[in-house]
Order: structure tokens, then C-alpha cells, then sequence
């Protein structure tokens, strides 16, 4: 099975030859110092409890635009010549990488340009130039967007900052497993988000430095299996509306390939639920607010249980930035997944006072109903007949069972929907 | 008006003859050092920018078990005599204190009782249980589930941990201030929310012997007021289903009451809109979850912007448990609170293709639908009409007046509801 571990853990000291250092790292560190977030890391008890490994959270969503864009984008910027800030800087993308570039170029006073596809929500749009970021939205695409881009880089003279294949933003971005094995130095594995590869790539060299038999394990969304795919030699296959979108990318980066072929031992993939999950998970035991690709170590656990049983596990909470409206239905749908909303169909003969003795059950054994839809045009029921949804909340799957138990017992057999 | 100060702010040393004094409060503190978190403290420069104060945020709901209640459960459960801890405590909460009591009771080997009224939610039962409490379900109302844990305590021979009105739990929750004040020791006042009091007299406690022209100032639900009252010699009228349900407290505490009086300069009200705003902005700003109560100073500050302007505010966010579900509908809510979902109702004829044409005006302006309801039996309607209430998700308030206009211009205006 392509999804089994192609190598043996690499329990290797850091090649010389990468295109980053650890010395890159260490000065990238004094560069942001007192200017990015030291953020915390805890030892979460319930996570780990759920997942069986020793879990510990790094909470980069935590930095001042929610997402650990801000170390390498200072890294980048900072070291720009006095004539490059001058002229100023372009990035293409319509993300966390967009704010966390905005954001440092406002306090350098670096004049930045952010190309988005047009589309774009308008909240990123917004948070964007909120940080005096001329944003420029053209192409229907990311690559679309990328042309464009590299258009307006080459007609202005801006520099581009890219968001991950560039040695300063990885060695940016490594900074944040030193502060993890600061905090734990006994730390067995990181499991750590990968869509362009930025975040890997500097944290393996920076762990693998610090520890050379820590275990480095990249974590994609099974639509966008790119670093899993190559490290396979396999021709990546990616598509399709994940929840994940901060790491739907469709090809890692050049640099990025080189460090993780190098220092990666592994990429597991994730499917969409495991990815809801983690992410209610997140907000209910741990009270953080996780944006999909945020959540993806976490969900790794959750998918992989034997794999990290046992194991102290540092996982990257890369971001917080999450729509609402999204964050509000994944949370209404982990209930549904745990079995306390449920809907169920009824058939009854649409006589006055039905519903009256359904709610009864319902309520007598101590459920709440939440919504009640009437299908009287429903085909598969008598002409007479009345068919309802209705959707109740439960204590839990068991209580669930109890009101569908009690319905049929009184001459109400319900349809589990 | 009542609403108005009642005081001036009391700019006085803390009075020698108070119920728990300074050094209750560092004995405490002694007690629970490596036992209850020390939680972060941050300054949060979105919602300084917002509120237009500057707001530092005490984070209790990170706490394990998501509130400050076990500040106070473990400082008195830790001074039991052996006989005590042999016998068992009891207490009577169907909230945060059951858990804080049950958690560190459990740590400390003391068996502990948990009297809850009955048709308190599975989940807050289930979460006492697993910390290892015997939880009792008895009484229709916390009245009567506090008359039945006397007679249980007194049948039993069990130590009543009281959730405020106790020298020990009040020194306990007074240690957060210490820690606030540590941080940021040029805090100019503390909004800190009241149910029974043992949060805001403890805190008063430390803050007032540190920094003596520190402000004390209480957050209550407006549907609770009651240390709003008693501090004005009016008679609380209480009652009502807030979203603050962990500080809807009928009676202040006698201690807490004492010392409030002598310390706290004023108690400010919040509305509900208030404090689900509130909820909503530690999601999406501070990427945190609050409850309700958690909620009260954030929303304090929303509620009277001109009464904090410009001052250094300690805000304590008391604690994070809320239902997912009531999460995800408050989030919901505050997306329509700020325009960006919208239902807007529609008459038209009838004829088919109706909806098509108004989706596509919709679709054309860039918002998009998200659901949609036909009314064909509304009397305001002409038989052979159609009303349809169509919700639809906007980028902000300006685009939904852009959605209304485009409607109207083609032939279908709408109303809004």
C-alpha cells in the first residue's frame, strides 16, 4: 500500500550540504526576537487520553495574524537591502502567508502588494489591507494569480517573498521547534503540516539538529498527498474542497523537497471527518480555535492512533483563521458525529395531535427537539398519511437509541436519517 | 438612574478588618503552586483597537478544567484535617465549582459528592463522574438541590466546599490578580465578573494591598444584578435565561458582600447582545473560547466604551465551558449581528424560473444563498403568489444593502426581516 512508511525513521545528524542551516536558523532567531510571538506550548492531558500518545501542542495560531507566516516573513524582510525596501515587496496568495507578509512589511515600513485570485473572501481581502497592503485581485486561479504576480514583480522591481521556497522564510519558520524542544526536549516526533513544505522543511533541519533521532513526520490532506506522493516517487493526484485549505497546495516546494527527502521520515494523510474533529477537539477540550490546516497534526493522531501510541508527540498548531460561519457547522457537526443531534423520520397518519404525542416521548425521556419538518408530499407515504423529520439533541449515541426505542414502543417506529 | 456610579472609585489600603486578608491570599498561593496552572496573561492589541481601552487578558479558561474554580477548590481542600479528607467534602453546583471541586478532590484522595438539580446537562455530569465524584441529582432548582446537599452533608458528616461565601475559597480565586499585576503591574483597573462574589473579593483582596488606587469593578448579566443591587440598597431582581448562566447567582455571598463594599467601586450591567458579541470576538480575535460569564468583562467593555477609554484594563476571562452547540449559534448569530447573513423575504408570481432569476441577481452581486423557505400558504400573499425567505451570506453589511438595491432594481423587492 502507497500509504505504508517508505523509509525507516532517519535518525540522522543534518547533512552539511542543505540549503539551509542551523546556523541560518539560530540567526533567523535573534531576527525575530521581541518582534514574533514566543508562543506557548502545553502538555495537553486530554488530548492525549483521546489520541494515546503524549501530546504536545505548539500554539502558533496564537501569533498576532493567527498563523506562523509572521517568523518567516520578518526573517525575509528584514535582511532586505535598503534599496529592495525602498522598492518594495509583492507575495501572491490569498492566505495566512498574505497577512503575515502585509503585517511585517506595515511595521518596516516596506511598501507590500498582495496578488489574490479574484474571489477571494472578502474578510482575507480585507484583514490584508487592513495592514496597508495594496492587494491586487486578478486570476481565477492560484496560478492564474501567480502569472500575474511575477508580471507585476518584474514591471515594479518589487522582491517577491515567496511563501515557502526561500531559505529565509524556512529558516524563519525553523525557529519554532527550537522553542518546542526548549520546552520539551524529550519530544519523540514532531507531526507538522505540510502545503508548500515551508513549515517542515525548517523545523526538520532546526529538531533534527537539536536531536538527530527525533522523528519528523509530515502531515497532508488525502486531496493534496504532494510531499507524500513524491517522496514516493509517485506523480502527485490532488483536488478538491478541503476544509484544510492552508496546505492545499499542489506541489512542494524545490528547496523544501531537498531538506524533507533528506530528513522527513514519513507523511501521513488525513481524510475530511478526522479533520472536523480535530478541530472540535481543539475548541472543546483544549478552548483554541484551529483552522483546518491547524488542525491537521492533531488529526493525524485521531486517524493513526497505534502508529503514535505511546510515542510524546510535538504537534504544530500552525493556524487560527477560520471563518465563522465554518468554524459554527463543524461544531454542530461533530455533535451529529458524536450522536447527540440525530434527525429522525416518522410516519404517522396526520391525525391532530401527533406530533403532540411524539414530543411527549421525546421529552419524557429527556431529549431536547430542536427542528420539526413536515414532508406531506412525500410519495412513500400514504395519501393521508404524514411523514416528519425531526431533529432531536441527545445526552449522547446511547441516549439517542433510548428515544428511538421508546418512539417504536409507542407505535412510532422512527427512521435513523 | 441606578445604572450610574455609585461611588467614587475607592482609592483606599485594604481595611485591617476584612474576612480574608493579603496574606491569606499569598498562603494560597504557596498552596497551589504547582498545582493549578498559572495561566497567561496577554495584551490583545484587536481588541484594544476595538474597544478603544487597553485590554490585557488573564486566560483562566485554560485552566484543566476550563475555569478559575480550582484556584479556590484546591487551596481548601488542601487545609482539610485528615479527619476531613477521610469523611469527604461535598458541594452543590451544577456548574465550573462541581468540576473544580471534583478534579482536585480526586488529586488529593478525598472522595467528594457533587449535588446537581436534576435535568442538569449529560455532558456537565458525565465531566464531574470522570473525575471520580459521586454526583447526586436531586431538587427542581438549585435551592432545593442546596437544601437536600445540607441534609446530605449533615447526614454524612461531609465538609461543605461552598462556591464562594469561604475565607479559603476567596483567598484561593485572590491569587489571580497577583499574577495579573505581575504582568502588567500598571493595570489601572479589573473588570471582573460577579455571581456569589468569590472571584471579584479575592481579587479586590490582592489588588487593592498591591496597588491601592487600583479600580475594582464588577461585570454582571443585566438579568442577574445582584451585587449591582445590594451595593445600591435595592432589593436584586433576578431571573431569566442568560447565556451567562455561571454568573446568574441570586444572592451574593455575606463575606464576598463585605468585601465588596469596602473595595469595589461599581458593578456594570451587560446585555445578552453584549456578551454574545463578546463570545464571538475572544473566537475570532483572540482565538479562544469563552463562556458566557467568561465573557462579562470583554462585553463590559463593549457595553461602556466611554467609561474605559484610554484606561489599562485587567480583564479575567473566567472560564471556558460552553456547549458547542450554543458556540456555534453564537457565532452564527454574530455573523448576522454584523450583516453578513441576511434573510430577506420576496413576492413574486409564482410562474417558474422566479427563484432562477432571483438567484442570479444574488449570484451576479457575489453573495451567496444559503437557504431558502417558501411560503405558499402566508395570507398577506395573493393566492397565486409565492413569498420565499431567502438567507443569504454577504461579505459585510454593504453588500447585503448592495443585494437589496440590485433585487429591487430587477423587479423584486425585498423586504428584510
Amino acid at each position: 500500500m502507497s500509504e505504508q512508511s517508505v523509509a525507516k525513521p532517519k535518525l540522522v545528524a543534518v547533512p552539511a550540504a542543505l540549503p539551509v542551516t542551523y546556523e541560518d536558523i539560530l540567526a533567523a532567531e535573534q531576527r525575530i526576537a521581541g518582534k514574533v510571538e514566543r508562543t506557548p506550548m502545553r502538555l495537553s492531558r486530554t488530548l492525549s487520553e483521546i489520541t494515546g500518545a503524549e501530546v504536545w501542542i505548539k500554539f502558533e495560531n496564537l501569533q498576532f495574524t493567527a498563523s506562523f507566516k509572521e517568523r518567516g516573513a520578518w526573517n525575509k524582510l528584514s535582511q532586505l537591502t535598503e534599496a529592495e525596501r525602498r522598492a518594495g515587496v509583492i507575495a501572491i496568495s490569498a492566505g495566512n502567508h498574505a497577512q503575515g507578509v502585509a503585517y511585517n512589511a506595515q511595521r518596516l515600513g516596506i511598501p507590500s502588494t498582495i496578488v489574490m485570485p479574484i474571489g477571494t473572501p472578502f474578510v482575507k481581502v480585507e484583514h490584508t489591507r487592513k495592514h496597508g497592503a495594496r492587494v491586487l485581485l486578478h486570476g481565477e486561479t492560484m496560478a492564474e494569480a501567480f502569472t500575474y504576480g511575477y508580471q507585476v514583480k518584474e514591471r515594479e522591481g518589487l522582491t517577491l517573498v515567496h511563501p515557502f521556497d526561500d531559505p529565509a522564510i524556512i529558516a524563519g519558520q525553523g525557529t519554532i521547534a527550537r522553542e518546542m524542544l526548549e520546552k520539551a526536549p524529550d519530544l519523540d516526533l514532531l507531526l507538522i503540516p505540510v502545503g508548500g513544505g515551508g513549515l517542515i522543511s525548517g523545523n526538520a533541519i532546526a529538531a533534527k539538529h537539536l536531536k538527530p533521532n527525533i522523528e519528523i513526520i509530515g502531515v497532508e490532506a488525502r486531496m493534496y498527498p504532494s510531499l507524500h506522493a513524491e517522496m514516493r516517487g509517485e506523480e502527485p493526484v490532488v483536488g478538491g474542497q478541503t476544509i484544510a485549505e492552508g496546505i492545499a497546495v499542489k506541489q512542494v516546494g524545490r528547496l523544501n523537497l531537498e531538506i524533507c527527502r533528506a530528513l522527513v521520515s514519513d507523511v501521513v494523510l488525513v481524510d475530511e471527518p478526522h479533520l472536523e474533529q480535530a478541530i472540535s477537539l481543539f475548541a472543546n477540550v483544549e478552548k483554541t480555535i484551529a483552522e483546518g490546516a491547524g488542525a491537521a497534526g492533531l488529526a493525524a493522531l485521531l486517524a493513526h492512533p497505534a502508529r503514535f501510541a505511546g510515542k510524546k508527540v510535538g504537534v504544530i498548531l500552525c493556524g487560527g483563521n477560520i471563518d465563522a460561519r465554518l468554524l459554527a457547522s463543524v461544531l454542530t457537526r461533530g455533535l451529529v458525529r458524536e450522536g447527540r443531534i440525530s434527525s429522525l423520520r416518522l410516519v404517522g397518519d396526520d391525525r391532530p395531535g401527533l406530533l403532540a404525542r411524539v414530543s411527549k416521548v421525546i421529552g419524557d425521556l429527556g431529549a431536547n427537539i430542536i427542528d420539526v419538518a413536515h414532508n406531506r408530499l412525500a410519495l412513500d407515504v400514504p395519501a393521508k398519511g404524514a411523514e416528519f423529520d425531526i431533529m432531536i439533541e441527545t445526552r449522547d449515541a446511547q441516549h439517542t437509541q433510548e428515544i428511538v426505542d421508546g418512539l417504536a414502543a409507542n407505535g412510532y417506529p422512527p427512521r435513523r436519517l
